[in-house]
Parts: structure tokens; C-alpha cells; sequence
């Protein structure tokens, strides 16, 4: 049986804290439920999680293009898509204590005036019949509010790569199979029961579309199943906390001809990282007919025409950072002082290499200010000389640097310093004049 | 005198459409005013642009760190920084065309019946007093609209920045001078004019707030002058085709000690690219005034206390998207064919390397895909044997693509390629062996 690692959700939470990586928005107001800022390190986190996204999309292959949508698109997007009519949640009030709760989830959920009772368990609950909610933001283009200027925060990435679909066959010279990827913000308006950034009101999404000749799509939807597996395992992610997980055939949607979850064993159990689908032509088909543009692929040459079908694999930005980071804690002892450590993969690392004076006299912070100047041209680097050596390299493995370079005493007389490995602890002596390449063949063997 | 490129906003369009840089959004249901997605080319573009951005703030010095805060901030926020009640446009209907404006601009709009003629020229116009309208969008958390779930989408990113000034002194170890870095989209509900992206309803900034002691203010803001200019001459603009402008004292905000915008010669005319504002303490004070926090400085060891005063330089991605179009846009001839080249700096290039075989036989294919495929792997490149081989020059030169590898059958005996470059078109002979290194080093000669 696979265990999650040592994490728990307190203590990643915690740590995101502690050190800025990720905590609550508005705090001084208050906050807002459901809703996170991304501190320093969690922004070089987030950053690196997307370009690694994007270079497995766009730079490592050549069948897929980016795209870039508006948050806001034409409200008819949502009509078609069937946001407007069925993107919805049922809600239920409690006329007692005021709350509002999802219908589907009382059982799970905590009654307002007695916590250890599910909503409706109580005599004293006086709930309402259950109320469908959609979950899109609402708002209004233009000063006055008329039916007419309602515009709606997209719920999904997805859409807008459906509305430009005929754009990029024009202008990027493409026939199928081909993709089009985009990483963006999107927006519901949930009640979640609030496991972090897990399910957040707005999320950061990746998500790709890839058009198939109809007869392929069974062969492409297992392409990217695999695909996608294996990029979290290529980042670092242990395969036995990874699973694929085909939807019943009643959690489909009733277009899909086939969905599946790569699902991460978080300390909250088996959850969904990122789904796969088998969308088939429903989005093209409802776009066509409610835009009146024909949205399918005509083969100039054979004379061939026809509705792509589409494979979609949707990734969450917060979720995929939540579970590298869960992945990556781990706690171990060094000379008996207890230490904690991401184990992040060094593509991801917000910081790559630290630089530290082993003393604050004799010329070391000179030497290693040097140092540090010429890597960062390079890589993200960290100068640090606060505080006993061993603190130092604590703070550094708390944020997941995969090395730490000191500068010595030695340093001054030959021009070599230490690099330690975050990992095996192993101390290596470079010369400075090497050291640059040194650690770049170490962070990216395949790019040197 | 200056004189702006060859481009003229109409040229820069076209090339953004055709080429998939930039479109409308939502253009199978009719568009959206002032709403443009970003195509394959334009995502490469603007995502090498907030990446420059990064790094001159972030990874090439250590007085900053980074932030990307909630779009739906606390809506105390906009009550405190003042956007609840001021930030409004004076706008006029007419009654007669049912149009609305903005009453500021009146001189510059056409009238909804008579084109020719300005709003209220033409004696038919029958137009309102002005009101003031808020121009953040406004929705609503939670399914049911009241009072206490009115929330805004932000119209800026500094507020969030602000909002966190206090987590980030806690996990941050910083002390002033020191900043917070923040890129992310804001909204504003606008009218307007209409100059491509030039003005957007959605929009991308790169802003930073820089902490700085009072007294040491006027420095720091003549500092980050300084830098935000020359971030844009390190990219490419040509020099002469920027400016900075110093507001007027009636252009102030009232709490500003002073502002200036960097301004490029846009085909438009001379436009803003970039606010550098002293803020003073008026945003730290505001906020700490509505939430009670206390939001200054204070200095454990010496006992100084201080609310720290604002340093803001205030960019837009779109806006620097577009300088960077216009100042790379040429076009000239080359064997008497004409050229449209993008002589845009190799770190904006989408894409850095194009791999042409010469011929579609012979093996030439097989040997160029082989070295497409080991550059891929550190540099955005693409593969490309459609068409002569001058047509295929033209259309990387017309994406900005630096340099092109061209396979020939010499490649084949000797296993060296020509390396063409857009801007000299010297073809050079290298060892394919030696490749990678040589457009590296050609590429980014600082990092190697």
C-alpha cells in the first residue's frame, strides 16, 4: 500500500506560512474564504510549475500551440458551452443558523449550531428544499446593468481555445492531430469545505486541447493519459503516489466518451490532480451552432472534412504545487537536531543555489558576494551570511535549494568552494572558475 | 526630432492577425469591445516579456521579492485605497443615438449619427449632464446578491501588494529599502478609444512598491527612473523613441510627491508605457487606517519606527507587448523582394532557432529534424520544410526568429549547417556538434 509522505496538511500549510510561500488573502481585512496570495517562494514555485508546463507542451514538441483567451469572452460562450443552463450547484439554506450548504455534501459537512452534527441531523435545522446555484461569476461590461451587457468570469480555461479554434487553423498552418495549451485564471463561485488551495474561488489552470481526426481519438486520449502521468513522475513525484483513475460511467459527462484522473495521494487521501477527457465534438458541434461558423477541419488537397474530436487534459496550477510540495516534505535528523526539507526537483526549486560566507570577516562575504553576483546572472541564487552555518543550510533545505555553495577559509587561497547537496548532504570542492557549469550540469543535465 | 518606426498601427495589426500574435476575442459571436486574446507567437512574446521582467527584479538583485495576490481582494480594500469612491470616468449619453462617452474626451469621439462631427457638435446630439461611473466590474460571492458579498475585480495590482506589506516584512527578514513584485491581471470597465491593446478591459501589470525610508524617497524614485528606462534600451527600443515626462503638478494624485511616465513614440503618437509614482505613505496609512493593522516599519534593534514611503514603477504587459512590435517592425528588400522583419532582441523572440532542411530529400530531412531535436531541448525552436527556402526566411524573419539553421548537402559530408542571421543575413558555417553552444553564446552572451 503507498502511504502519503510525512506531511500533513498542517504542517505544509504551515510551512507555506512560515515562510511565504502561500497564506490567506485580505488577512489584514479579515481574509475571504476559499482564497490564497502566493509569497515569494510560492510565486518562483507557481513559475516554475508553469514554465515546466509549458516547455512539455510547446517547446519539446511541435504538434502543439499556445494560446492566450480573455477571462472574459461573449456571453453566448456560455450558452453554448452549457455553463449557462447546467453548471450549477445545489444549494440548501438553514433558516435556523443562517448558513447555506451544498445539498450534496451534507453528510459531510458541520450544522451551524451544533458542529459535531451534519446539517439536518439536529431537530433544531430548519432546512430549505435544495436550490440549483450556477457557479459563475457575474458581472457587467459597460456602466449601466441591462440584460444585454451580462458577461460572466470564465469557469474554465478550456472555452476560449474552443472559440479560436478556427483562428489558429488558419494562421498556424495546422491539421489535426495538433493541440492548443493555456495556462490562466479562472473563476466559480463555490461553497468548498476549504482543504487550502486545493479548491480555491479562483484557480490557475493549464489545460490543452488536442484536436484528433475522429478515428484516433481512443489512441490519443491513452497518449496523453500517459503523458500526463509521467510528467509528474519526470518532476519528481513518486509513481506509487500517483494514480490513474477511469470515471464510472456515471460520473461521465454525456458527451464524454471516456474521462480519467491522474489522481495524487494527498495527506486528505486520493484526489484529483488533473482530469483527462475523451470530449469527442461536442464543443466544436455546439459552438458551430451557436455561432453559425463552420468549425471543423477541411483538407484542401484530399477534399477531406471534418468535426475534430478532442482530447482535453485540464491541470490545476495550486493542485499540482500543493501536491509537489507534499511530495517533497520530508523530515530527517542531521547530527541530531531535526531538520525539514523539500525535496523538490531542482527544475522547480524556487531557489536554485545559495551563497554563504562561513564567516562575516576575512574577506569571505567579499569573495562570496562575488560568487553570488556572477551565478545569479544564471540561475535564481540566494545570498544569505545571517546566523550559524547550520541555520543557514536549514532555511535553505526548508525552501527546497538543492545547493548550497559556502565559502571558507580555503576559498581565499585557491579560489574553491563547498557545494553540499540538499539531498545526500555530500560536500564537493569546485573551483570557482568551474563552479557555474558545474551546478547547471547538475540542475539540467540534458540542456548542457 | 524622433521618428517612430516604419509601423503604423495598421501594419502592426495586420502582422499580429495574420501571424497569430494578437486578435479579437470572441470573434465567432461578433467580439468583444476592447478584448483580444493572444495567440501562439503573442503567449511566446509576452510570456519572454514578464519573464525579463522577473528577472530584473527579481533573480538579477536581492531587494525584492515576489507576490501574485487574489484578482478578488477584501472589499474594504478599495474603500481604503480610495477606488470605492474616485476611481470614475464622467461619461454623457446621447439621446438621440443612444450612445455613451466619455465627457473628457468629447473632442476626440465621433458622434453616434454624423462621424464628422463630435459628440454635441451636431445640433441633433441630445446628450445628458455627465455622472460619474465606477469603472471597477463589480459580482458578487456567494449564490445570493446582498450588501455584504458585493465584491470588485481589481482594477490594479499594487492594492494586493499593500494588503501583504505586513506578511512579508514577517517571512521576508526584510528591512527598507526593499520591494514586492507582482504581475497579474486587472480589469477596468472602460470606454474607450480604441488603439488595438493599447487600452484593454482586461489588462496585464508588472508592478513592484518599493519600501523605502522617508527620507531616502526622492533617491529611490530617481533610481527607479533610471532603471525602468534603461530596462527598455537593454530590450531593444531604440533610445531615441523614449522619453520620460514629468506630470504636471495638476496631473498629480494628491498624495503624490511626483510622477513620471516613460513614454514611446507608438505610430499613435508619444504614449505612456510605464507610471513611476512617489506614493509617499499614503497607501500604508490608508490601510492601516481601515484595518487597524499597524503597517509601518519597526527597527527591533534601534527601536526606529517608521511607516515606510512608496516607490511604484507601474508597467503594462500589453503596452510594453506592443512598444516592443513597433520598435522591431522593418521592412526592407532583400534581392529585390520585400521583407517584413521583427528585429526584436533575442530574449523576446518567440522563437529563437528556425531548422530548415534545404531540400525535402536526399536525407537532408532526417539530419535537420535530428538537430532540431537536440535544440529543442534548450531553446524555443522550429522545424520547418514548407516551401522554398527564401519563403521560409521570410516567414521567421517576419516572427523575429534571430537566427536559421539551413541543412544542405554539404551537412551531410561534414556535418556542419549554415547559421543565417535575420538582422546581418551573414551566413556562417558551424559544426553541428558546436551549435547549440554557438546560438547559446550568440543568444545570451552574459549567461555563458
Amino acid at each position: 500500500m503507498p502511504q502519503p509522505t510525512v506531511a500533513t496538511m498542517d504542517k505544509i500549510v504551515s510551512l507555506c506560512k512560515r515562510r511565504g510561500f502561500i497564506f490567506p488573502a485580505s488577512e489584514i481585512y479579515g481574509g475571504i474564504a476559499n482564497t490564497y496570495d502566493y509569497g515569494h517562494y510560492g510565486v518562483l514555485l507557481k513559475n516554475n510549475v508553469v514554465a515546466e508546463w509549458w516547455k512539455a507542451m510547446i517547446q519539446e514538441r511541435d504538434d502543439i500551440v499556445a494560446l492566450d483567451s480573455a477571462i472574459i469572452q461573449h456571453p453566448r460562450t456560455w450558452e453554448a458551452s452549457g455553463h449557462l443552463a447546467g453548471f450549477t450547484d445545489p444549494l440548501v439554506d438553514c433558516r435556523t443558523c443562517k448558513m447555506r450548504f451544498r445539498a450534496d455534501h451534507l453528510g459531510e459537512l458541520q450544522c451551524g449550531k451544533r458542529p459535531s452534527k451534519h446539517p439536518g441531523e439536529d431537530a433544531a435545522c430548519d432546512l430549505t428544499e435544495a436550490r440549483e446555484f450556477n457557479l459563475m461569476f457575474e458581472t457587467t461590461i459597460g456602466p449601466v446593468k441591462d440584460a444585454g451587457s451580462t458577461v460572466f468570469l470564465r469557469p474554465e480555461t478550456a472555452q476560449g481555445i474552443f472559440l479560436d479554434f478556427k483562428q489558429v487553423l488558419q494562421f498556424a498552418r495546422r491539421k489535426p492531430p495538433f493541440g492548443i495549451a493555456q495556462v490562466g485564471k479562472s473563476f466559480r463561485n463555490e461553497i468548498t469545505p476549504g482543504n487550502f488551495i486545493f479548491r480555491t474561488l479562483e484557480f490557475e489552470q493549464m489545460e490543452m486541447e488536442y484536436f484528433v481526426p475522429p478515428a484516433e481519438a481512443l489512441n490519443w486520449y491513452e497518449h496523453w493519459l500517459h503523458e500526463r502521468f509521467e510528467w509528474y513522475v519526470r518532476l519528481g513525484i513518486e509513481r506509487n503516489r500517483l494514480r490513474l483513475r477511469a470515471h464510472d460511467p456515471d460520473e461521465l459527462s454525456h458527451y464524454s466518451s471516456g474521462t480519467s484522473d491522474v489522481e495524487y495521494l494527498f495527506p486528505i487521501g486520493w484526489s484529483e490532480l488533473e482530469g483527462i477527457a475523451n470530449r469527442g465534438d461536442f464543443d466544436l458541434t455546439q459552438h458551430a451552432k451557436h455561432s453559425g461558423e463552420r468549425l471543423e477541419y477541411h483538407d484542401t488537397q484530399t477534399g477531406e472534412r471534418y468535426v475534430p474530436h478532442v482530447i482535453e487534459p485540464a491541470a490545476g496550477v495550486g493542485r499540482s504545487v500543493l501536491a509537489f510540495l507534499c511530495d517533497a516534505y520530508d523530515e530527517d535528523e542531521i547530527g541530531g537536531e531535526k531538520r525539514t526539507v523539500l525535496r523538490l526537483h531542482p527544475a522547480l526549486a524556487p531557489v536554485k543555489v545559495a551563497v554563504l560566507p562561513l564567516l562575516r570577516k576575512d574577506g569571505q562575504p567579499e569573495l562570496a558576494r562575488h560568487v553570488y553576483e556572477a551565478l545569479r546572472r544564471r540561475m535564481k541564487a540566494e545570498y544569505d551570511d545571517g546566523g550559524a552555518i547550520g541555520r543557514r543550510y536549514r532555511r535553505q533545505d526548508e525552501i527546497g535549494t538543492p545547493f548550497a555553495v559556502t565559502i571558507d577559509h580555503q576559498s581565499l587561497e585557491d579560489r574553491t568552494v563547498t557545494v553540499r547537496d540538499r539531498d545526500t548532504l555530500q560536500q564537493e570542492r569546485v573551483a570557482i572558475d568551474a563552479l557555474a557549469g558545474h551546478l547547471q550540469a547538475r540542475l539540467d543535465p540534458v540542456a548542457v
